[in-house]
């Protein structure tokens, strides 16, 4: 029996793209339903500057305010020393921390206006720190299969960041698609590559959906070993580039994926729907995931499909 | 080097799922464009009675009025004895001729109102009245990875009908997942097994991307072997069960991952999303496939990928 591990990253990666203010009620509403899923793990929040991601300032008041069983461990993103600083204020409101840089340097400037080698120093740091205070440290390479300035990026590089990462103390490596670049075939290449490379590490796969891949990356991910991966419920935020594509796979979509090949995930499928279908309302408008619409696959004899 | 042939099934089994009528003369520019797209093979035409589907009643003035590459194989469906009569009339026209039956019993009968035997009694004869013509007989099997009414098909039972039809002279089986119940795994071990079972038979895949696993399953059948795919420009047509799902891969989604793994499609990806934004213009709605929005992967450094 296959078992994965998912991440529901839609409270922060996903949230984090919707230009209106999401109410920080809805928000904890979302998150405790997710709780109710199975989910063992949900990334929540993140320690970036309000006045950057305004629509993540009222993080502390989500992590105060959430309620969801203790089996789930719960992910901020920190993206500096002084939002580690920050994290730590609420050390006991969440279980692990994520770092990330980019594989490119176009990218990394970019995003955080600096070189690759300066948020590597940085991260060297940040590492030792959230390890030091017993906390999970996952590190997240984003732009690991395509950079939308710089084009390919080399497998090499992004697998030296990673190792460099797991040697100063992170247990996770996540590998980001941030553009939805990766195909696949390179799926399958990395992801056996990046296992073989770093033992004892869990290797997390991040695919986005910009060319309808996503799911297929994720298949041949699984394929070369891979058994944790982040998806965001309702086909959420993720990296719209070019403009008005998708991002995130979608983790109903996924789930119902891994279900139907007999993939155990521990995810109640039915509830992720209906939490993509609350977060179409609070939003106000028609997510794009595929089982929003269509729901679980049904194999029962007779029944009628289309009531779904 | 790997190479894949691609039917395009927009122009019978995407238009014919339209509510609105579609003017003849958009249909000929379509299919012409996509004639200039480099595809093999396209289906065209459908000889069914124009009161069952009156969307397709202007088959034989479609066929009359295209002018495509000489190098297109064009494909006409045909349900039953008389539908062939009449196909014949125009046999100069066309190159292939599809029958098809479903796998199912539930949903042979409500497709056709004939129990599976019924209809395959027909086809023994059909099969051998279309080689006799020296026209290429490709047979379709619906609901080969699952029924809506039934749940589950047995492997064995498609295969089986598979090859009552190659017995016959059929030179090509297609497998539609008539409502997209595959997932990548069983797409593995199927056409791992229809290779092997059909030897001399091409074996065409023909997926519907329901829940989103529609490219994950074509890559799985690509991985078995599989080498010949159908898909629809646009993400057009197929059956959308549950109600408002989506149905048919988009061609320009499926060519966009072929290229992206270099396997080649003969096809020149740019020429199909601008069909497809072509049929997002005639039909007034905007269409659902990926590759619409996002278009071609931009591996040039430095490009602005927003820009497309």
């Amino acid at each position: 029996m296959t078992t994965v591990q998912i991440r529901e990253v839609g409270p922060r990666d996903g949230f984090q793209n919707e230009p209106e203010t999401i109410p920080t009620a809805d928000k904890i509403r979302l998150i405790n339903g997710l709780g109710r899923a199975g989910f063992s793990r949900i990334e929540v929040a993140s320690f970036v500057r309000p006045d950057v991601i305004p629509q993540l300032a009222d993080g502390v008041e989500v992590l105060h305010g959430i309620d969801v069983p203790d089996s789930v461990s719960l992910m901020v993103l920190v993206p500096n020393s002084r939002g580690l600083d920050n994290a730590l204020v609420q050390r006991e409101y969440f279980h692990e921390v994520a770092l990330f840089v980019s594989a490119s340097e176009t990218h990394n400037k970019k995003n955080v206006n600096r070189t690759v080698e300066e948020s590597m120093a940085d991260n060297d740091v940040l590492v030792k720190r959230v390890v030091a205070e017993d906390l999970t440290c996952a590190a997240v390479i984003a732009t690991s299969f395509g950079c939308p300035y710089e084009g390919k990026v080399e497998m090499s590089r992004v697998l030296d960041l990673a190792e460099r990462f797991a040697e100063h103390g992170a247990t996770e490596l996540g590998f980001g698609d941030t553009t939805g670049m990766c195909n696949p075939k390179y799926a399958n290449e990395f992801f056996a590559a990046a296992i073989e490379r770093l033992p004892g590490v869990e290797v997390t796969a991040h695919f986005h959906n910009t060319r309808g891949q996503g799911l297929a990356n994720a298949y041949a991910a699984l394929e070369a070993g891979c058994r944790s991966f982040e998806s965001s419920f309702g086909e959420l935020g993720g990296c719209p580039v070019p403009k008005g594509s998708t991002g995130n796979i979608a983790t109903e979509d996924l789930v119902s994926m891994f279900h139907e090949m007999d993939v155990q995930t521990g995810v109640d499928l039915d509830v992720v729907i209906g939490s993509a279908r609350e977060a179409q309302q609070v939003l106000g408008r028609k997510l794009t995931s595929h089982s929003i619409v269509s729901g679980p696959i049904n194999w029962t004899p007779g029944v009628d499909v289309v009531g779904h």
